[in-house]
C-alpha cells in the first residue's frame, strides 16, 4: 500500500491502547490494528511482555499475513545504550515501510505523552521523506487515574498542571500557587523528597498516590507518608487536588 | 438492580464519549451504554441535538427497555438561570435512581475534565446517600487535539499546563516560563486579547489554534493572527508548544 502523498511509502501510525484495561481502547485503534500489514511492539527487556501489546492483545484475534513486530527499547536514560538500540529499533520499522507496508507502533497510554512514539515520529521525516504519518489518540494516565480515585481534573475556572516529579522537585511550590490540580508523573524515584516537599507545602493531605491505574494490580494510597521509602512502581502517579477555584455554580448552590 | 452498599440506589455512571469523532469512544463505554437502564444525556438547549449524544448515537443500537433521558443545562454563566435548571435535571435522574435504576450520564470528551458530571458527581452523595459512582474515562481534547495537529504533549523532562484562557490572561507569561506545552481552554471569547498576549509573550509562531478537533468540521489555524477578531467555536483550544526539554535522546541523537 503507497501513500497518496508522492512518497512511496505507506503511512506509519501512532496508535494508543489506553492506560490499561483492555476495554479502555478505542473503536478506532481496535479496527485499525486489525487491519494494518505489522504491528509494531515496543518491549522494554526480553525477559517481559510489551505493556501495550498486554492491553491490546485480548482485542485481537490473530490475522493472517499480518505481522507482529517486537522491538527492544531498554529502560535506561544512558544515550550510549539507547542511540544504538533505538536505531535497530527504527530501521527494522523502516525495512517495512520502504517494502511499501503500513506500520502501527503501538503505545500503552497516548502516542504524545511521554511515549516512545515522539521520538520515531521525530525521525520519521528524515528517515522516510514525504512519509504519511496518522495518530491514533488514546485515554490517557490523564485521564484514567482521576477516574480512579474519583477527583475532578478540572473545573470552571480550574487549572491543572502536569510535572515529572523526577525533574522538577524545586518548582513544585511555585506551580501550587498558579494550579488547582497537579499530577505528578515518573515519581517512582524520587518518593522520598517529593513526601517531604509536600509536607512542606502543606498539601500532603490533598495528596494521593495510585499506581497500575485501570490495570490488574491498581494500587491507591492516600498516606503517602506509608510508602515514602517503598520502591513504588514504574506506572504510577501522584495527584494533587486543592481548593476549586468556583465551578460556574458555586455562588448559588454551594455557596 | 440494587448497589452492592447497603444503599438501595443503583449505580451511577460518568460515561465519557470522547473528543467527537464516534469511533474515539472506548470498548467499556459502548458496552456499558449498551446495557443501562437510562442514558441521561444533557444539551445545551432545545433547538440543537446533544453534543455527546450525537457522538455517541452511531454505536448505540435502539435497546428494547432503555430509556433516553434529556435533560437542559443552558449555556450561561447565570447561576439565577443554571441552578434551577440543574435542580430540575439532577432530579429527574433523581427518580430513576430512586426507582433502582441504573444511569450513565454521558459527557463529551472525559466526565472529570471540565464536564458538568462533576457537578452532579459533587452532588451525589448528598442527594442519595451511599450511591455508589463508577465513571468510565475517555479520549479528552488533552490528547486529541495534540493527534490532529501532531505536536508532542510531554516528553523527557517536559512539563503541561491546562489553563482556561478566559481567567487566565494576566498568568499565561509567567506559566510559560514554567511550562513546556500549554493548552488555552476555552479560547472563543477572548481571542483579541489572547493573540495580543501570545504576541508580547514571542509564542505566536508557536501556537496553533484548533476546533471541532476529530469532528465533521474540523478546523486548524497556524496564524492566529487571521482569526484574531472571528467569532470561534465554543469547542476550541490553542495549543503552545515551546522549545523541548530534552528528551533522554537530545545528547546523543540530534546534538
Amino acid at each position: 500500500m503507497n501513500g497518496n502523498n508522492g512518497s512511496n511509502y505507506a503511512r506509519l501510525y501512532g496508535v494508543g491502547v489506553g492506560p490499561g484495561a483492555p476495554d479502555l481502547m478505542t473503536l478506532r485503534s481496535v479496527e485499525l490494528l486489525s487491519r494494518v500489514d505489522v504491528i509494531a511492539i515496543p518491549r522494554s527487556n526480553k525477559y517481559t511482555k510489551s505493556v501495550a501489546w498486554r492491553i491490546a492483545e485480548p482485542n485481537l484475534p490473530k490475522v493472517d499475513g499480518q505481522e507482529r513486530l517486537i522491538l527492544d527499547f531498554p529502560m535506561t536514560k544512558d544515550p550510549k545504550v539507547l542511540a544504538p538500540a533505538w536505531d535497530i529499533a527504527f530501521s527494522k520499522i523502516g525495512r517495512r515501510i520502504e517494502a511499501g507496508q503500513e506500520v502501527a507502533f503501538i503505545c500503552e497510554g497516548d502516542p504524545l505523552f511521554y511515549s516512545t512514539f515522539n521520538y520515531l515520529k521525530n525521525q520519521a521525516q528524515t528517515r522516510w521523506p514525504g512519509i504519511e504519518i496518522e495518530i491514533i489518540p488514546a485515554v490517557s494516565s490523564f485521564t484514567a487515574v482521576p477516574s480512579v480515585i474519583q477527583t475532578t481534573i478540572a473545573d470552571g475556572q480550574e487549572r491543572v498542571a502536569v510535572v515529572p516529579a523526577s525533574y522538577g522537585l524545586d518548582e513544585i511550590p511555585a506551580i501550587l500557587e498558579l494550579f488547582d490540580t497537579v499530577l505528578l508523573m515518573k515519581v517512582s524515584s524520587v518518593m522520598p523528597q517529593l513526601v517531604d516537599v509536600l509536607r512542606n507545602c502543606g498539601v500532603l493531605e490533598n495528596s494521593v498516590y495510585v499506581s497500575k491505574a485501570t490495570m490488574e494490580h491498581e494500587k491507591v494510597v492516600t498516606d503517602l507518608t506509608s510508602i515514602q521509602n517503598d520502591k513504588c512502581d514504574y506506572f504510577s502517579m501522584v495527584v494533587i487536588k486543592q481548593h476549586e477555584r468556583s465551578g460556574v455554580l458555586e455562588g448559588a448552590v454551594r455557596g
